[in-house]
């Protein structure tokens, strides 16, 4: 048998306690400790088991030699500096959405982690679930052909937060999960993104994010913290056939459609453009079986299986900072009013690894 | 028994026949004649009943004396050349859609209509069905309180069309039926249009129309003709209570969710921003029954009932013309890259009247 | 180019119009004639083309030399003395449903038939729509394995019938398609109805039927006329796989569930038992496309093809005896508080040709 | 403030937790023992906290002085000689369902507890989901009328159980809230049971069961466990409206629709029937908004005020009674291929109290 992964778990708050529960029922890892400023609440969480300890020092548990990793579920702003000295001290970091508070930081989070030879990862837990998994196992054996575009909309009757716009809220979601089935990630040519606040809240409760991709497609999303019901779909199109994502259907999450319009190309003055003759195919319907696994543990599994087979996880660092570029260019694409704008990012460091 | 009004239809195609039988059967209309450069054309379609007589010469159309009104249902090309030839002859004219090909000739053909003291009316069919005359009632009264957002889906496997982009094939429904939901109609800020070609056809295929609107609202359009699945949806979210039209559920194609967030807006310094009560509504759902009434049946008696009471019809030629420019600047948007454009007209004419 | 078919349409009140249009859309058929006691109503529909001649008399159609066969749309009283005339002027016969007024008439209809060489169809319409021609293909092939249990729901806010109960209006259609369905056709072991009249409308509104069948398999139909809500539904489960037909879905009519119960079967004592052993399959799930034929239009071919190959067709008087039987059986159960009642028919005539 | 009530759990296996929880969150309550032969198992449950104290002996629990009620968690076979003890130590009780294993130990158990002036409560815990609640308001308020009919379906890919069949397994629900809904409770005039083993199980794993009810109307229950779809629905039909409640439609889970049949009653030689004139109503549907409260802590709750209240609980002893009869009746008639069958009970214990 294999000896176990060691891992703390930092923040005991809202999200902790759900990498804990996982990382303890995992077979691949221990649960070293819980990290949290608040002694009492790290406590209480440790105590459910396992002989984890409780701290209240990040730097005891950085300095601990039985610590192979650490999760991080911080609010976003501490991203940076406790990814950092995790890094610095040689430990492996899972890190909470979004990756980081700025771009800068998030670049060199990525940067760090390579240069140290460390799995830096991105807890996209979305992209776990089984439904998004044989989604992109569809894609990645060709089953749809070219993607042609992604529809994707998420709305409900959402609390206001505070701190963020819908934008930040709800578009993470949407974008790790086109991150990760676009095979070499989300690459968008430009992005342009336009809200309303019609409740004069003081930030945007309705949104929509237009992300043309290369050979002509594109991505769009909606968000909405106003609709009174509750919609998360996604369609993605392709040349092949159509899928369409309806998460609130349990009974048929997934259902391929082999269905779509197919044009004979042909060549006219030396332009490719379309001829006269469209077909249309008008085939079946067919919804795959999913498993009934839990996201967050196949997360973990995952983020295991990195460290051991020293290789990127599925959602790497860079993913976490390629869905951080594409949120920083909404951001001021939204300030101008819906112009296309380009992503920045260090593309060398967001480069698939 | 008030006497019939008289009127010719106008080209025996595609839609020539619909109108045609729905002024058949209206108690208000005596269909006099029909006119079609294809003779034979005008003749089966006037041999159905009624004493209807076929003509294939337009001059002869409109001398007649007979003849209080036209309906005009040729290429949108024509538009502008046969209305105003109609108008001149005094009679009233009811347009398929689109109102004209450009917005020029659109605003000279309600310049005319007011100048002549006739009524010129938009051939928005769907503004007259059960669905659409119930939500245009619903917030008219108040019911929905200030429109805060509305978002519009229509996509479908469609044919693509050799002529017109998904826009123009599409949304001229979505923003018919806006515009008549809208008190005041639809006069967005500015108009952005985006679209995608991912089949190389030539044209748009899949396109997302944003329209920012008064008081910090928007209106936002999807149409997609590569969608597997039919979807014909619109939500309009308001600050009392929020619809979903559905028109593909028969059994619940209207549904009205008293659910919604409140803010307490306070007066900070001067600045009237949300202050951080939030508060949310999870009311009823409420589905209003609707009656069985065909909608061009309703269109033309509204026709015979803006002639009788010389007044401007629900579905007005301005109604057509605010619609032409925002499908205007639809398209200069989408060959700048989305950027937010004005839709031009003569703001005067296309006015509420 | 074969010679066309020549066929009467008897009666053109409801149905015969419809029968009138698909002889006439048919390559198969020439509409001879259309006889109606009422001549002007026989007229209007002779009139609407193909050179049909109107006739009030029975007697002359049935004396015409060049009438091949009658399709008979009159009340149900009167199909045993139509179609005992028709049959004896040489002629084959398609019959509305249902097939007679009493099983007697209705099995000598058949004997008739059979003796005469002539063709007698049952007009089982909805055996013909894509979905159940489908489904009698999947069962045919073996995709469901042996048939489990079969579950029909018909329910809507129906019209009260002044002479017939819910019953006699609206399960004919569901025995009728499980009579299709089934390989040898419907054959129960009992028939069991149960109804209720809550309205003390004098008949039953809302009926149960259950119609155990062989090997420990069953069928059963809720047939109701107070539903608020409009239902069609059948679900097939077999061994292998199970099948849901959603007649009011028509974006998924039919859906095909590799999912099921698996037993292993051990004999305990020498008696076939279940033992403990059982296990759950959860697999895919598959929508057939099908085309978007009219149901009525292929029926009115398969009537010409049995004529032309000298063979039963596809829903036989047989198959509308064996649905009259069962309906009587109900009758003669709901008496009797649902006892279970054994269909009579001379079996002989109702087996299978 | 109050004093707590104090009660004991017997039996810590599947269910006692969940009762456990919610005695321990109400403020109702004093989770006091917890109750096992497995005192093991029994420590685990009464560590989680409140100072409950752990137990492997009845006869210590029912000695106790400071315990008020109990709460019994135990296999079926067992509820009458634990109840009939906790009964007599003067303890009030809630019993899982089924009350007992048969009528005569069900009807006991009724009398003694109406004879000792305690509360008997049944654990009929779906009666006390916020849909069901606002369902009994709407009947008790009238809003529906008379009730016509009820069709209940609960179908899906179910675990076969090893000792009972798909009535016992399932239709104690469907009966426990018809019997909640109706006032007065569900007193069928009959019983009919007819079911299917086609896998040869041994036991019937598709059932249907008629209940003939007073004044013509109706219930129909429908279980499967082969059903690859899961559905949960009943129609509740009354002579004003008609509500559906479809339990895996969390966004709209009640649908009371304004649509129904009037019948125009007349006297016709002295007897009540249906003249010719029938109406329809097609009028608004609605959906109740319903809270999101647990249905075992209301239950505990309601459990706390009929003890303080000295008064029945909304689902007392007579309640699980009356299930259990028709239960009993359904065996005997499916014994009998769907006899319609008088359940038997000594109607005046299961009177309404």
């Amino acid at each position: 048998m294999i000896e176990k992964l060691r891992v703390a778990v930092i923040g005991a708050g809202y999200w902790g306690p759900n990498l804990a529960r996982n990382f303890r029922s995992s077979p691949e890892w221990e649960l070293a400790a819980v990290c949290d400023l608040d002694l009492d609440r790290a406590r209480r969480l440790a105590e459910q088991g396992g002989g984890t300890r409780a701290e209240s020092s990040l730097a005891a548990v950085l300095a601990a030699d039985d610590i192979d990793a650490v999760a991080i579920a911080t609010p976003a702003t501490t991203h940076h500096r406790i990814t950092t000295a995790a890094l610095a001290s040689g430990k492996h970091v899972l890190v909470e959405k979004p990756l980081a508070d700025t771009v800068e930081h998030g670049a060199d989070m990525v940067g760090r982690a390579a240069a140290g030879g460390l799995v830096l990862m991105a807890d996209h837990t979305y992209c776990y679930t089984p439904a998004v998994l044989k989604m992109r196992e569809l894609i990645e054996e060709g089953a749809l052909g070219d993607i042609l575009f992604i529809d994707s909309v998420r709305i409900n009757l959402g609390l206001i937060q505070p701190d963020v716009d819908v934008f930040w809220d709800l578009a993470p979601h949407d974008l790790a999960i086109i991150d990760f089935l676009l095979p070499g990630g989300l690459r968008p040519l430009a992005v342009s993104a336009v809200g309303a606040d019609p409740l004069r809240s003081g930030k945007a409760c309705v949104g929509y994010l237009t992300l043309p991709l290369q050979n002509g497609a594109m991505a769009h999303v909606h968000v909405n913290w106003l609709s009174p019901t509750k919609v998360r779909q996604m369609i993605i199109g392709g040349t092949r056939r159509t899928l369409v994502w309806d998460d609130l259907n349990p009974q048929q999450r997934l259902s391929v459609y082999d269905r779509g319009v197919d044009l004979d190309i042909q060549s006219l003055d030396g332009v490719e453009r379309s001829a006269a003759t469209v077909s249309y195919r008008l085939g079946d319907t067919w919804s795959p079986a999913l498993p009934e696994t839990e996201a967050l543990r196949s997360m973990v599994d995952e983020f295991a299986g990195a460290i051991r087979g020293r290789r990127s996880p599925r959602t790497d660092g860079r993913a976490g900072l390629r869905v951080l570029t594409i949120l920083d260019a909404a951001r001021r694409s939204l300030a101008e009013d819906g112009a296309a704008t380009a992503p920045i990012a260090d593309l060398a460091l967001a480069g698939n690894s």
